[in-house]
């Protein structure tokens, strides 16, 4: 097991604390660099207050209305953590850090309306995705 | 990396705007499909107001509370997506599109207690569930 | 696809009804016995109400912050499944029993603030984690 694992990294500056992007075209970009034509990749998000997942990327009021929707959610308890920022670590840790994505033909391998969102709980910040290549099985 | 990437693909009508699903049936037949002795399963869900998830399967009223709990979460704001689905939308990107699930001895191998559901939020609609075979480390 | 598939489990011992635990040196040690020195590692839980998730260990306040708020954010719905712990199935619902993790140089390659939580819902209990190698694409 010792394989080197190639890592594409994604640099995805964001500009206001609550915001969902689309950074679909970076993945597929990463894609190319890792030269996958067919596998699955794991896109992971090293922070502790941001996430990822995958929505319609077609009309912008989608993610607009989710973004919304996830801080309505955060319910209106008294928080200790003394930075302030536990509703993003709460939203973080819902949507996860590990997202697998489908490959086919050197392309993402996605349903028709879906995109990756990077969903930002507590920017503007400099986050990095992290995408590994999964092997199928022979 | 050009080795071809077995998939099987699962159909499944919804009957209903909102629906807990178990599909373990149907992906126990995909490992089969797949000819899978050891490995993992990547179960990806090509759409964007529906999404896959674990959970118990062997008493019914779980996941219809389950069904209604999550409808219940969806926060009373001003959704602005024309389609009217937003809600369909924050569920499907809370829950994420894809799972992964172990294959033992040409089996799923889950917990005593747990079943795979399909959860629709915008039904009744033809779904599909692609189901990718992952290699075990040699 | 007969090649056998390392997995090993992590025993956990829950104290809480509710518990939000930090078990990232009980993940450093199996990636450590499983022998990886570079790939991904699957993490999944058997269980129908309790979860995985990742998320900051470094102050204590974070997962107690998480922990209260998802339990806030149960909504009061009148459950049917006898058991009475249908708050804990939804919440294992919505956080997913499945999470993958990167490994480099034979250790996990997280974040700098990320460890990796065991969300207990209906404890206290004895759970497993259940630890697969995944391959890189060669």
């Amino acid at each position: 097991m010792t394989s080197p694992l190639a890592r594409a990294t994604l640099q995805v500056d964001t500009r206001a604390q609550a915001e969902v992007l689309d950074i679909t075209p970076q993945v597929e970009e990463a894609v190319r660099e890792l030269g996958m034509n067919q596998g699955v990749v794991l896109l992971y998000c090293p922070h502790t207050t941001c996430a990822l997942t995958v929505n319609e990327v077609a009309d912008p009021d989608v993610r607009d209305d989710v973004r919304r929707a996830l801080w309505a959610l955060v319910p209106a308890i008294r928080f200790r953590h003394i930075e302030g920022n536990s509703p993003a670590h709460l939203l973080a840790a819902m949507l996860g850090p590990s997202l697998l994505l489908p490959v086919e033909g050197g392309k993402l391998a996605l349903g028709t309306w879906q995109g990756v969102y990077l969903c930002e709980f507590d920017g503007p910040r400099s986050r990095q995705v992290w995408v590994y290549p999964l092997a199928a099985s022979p």
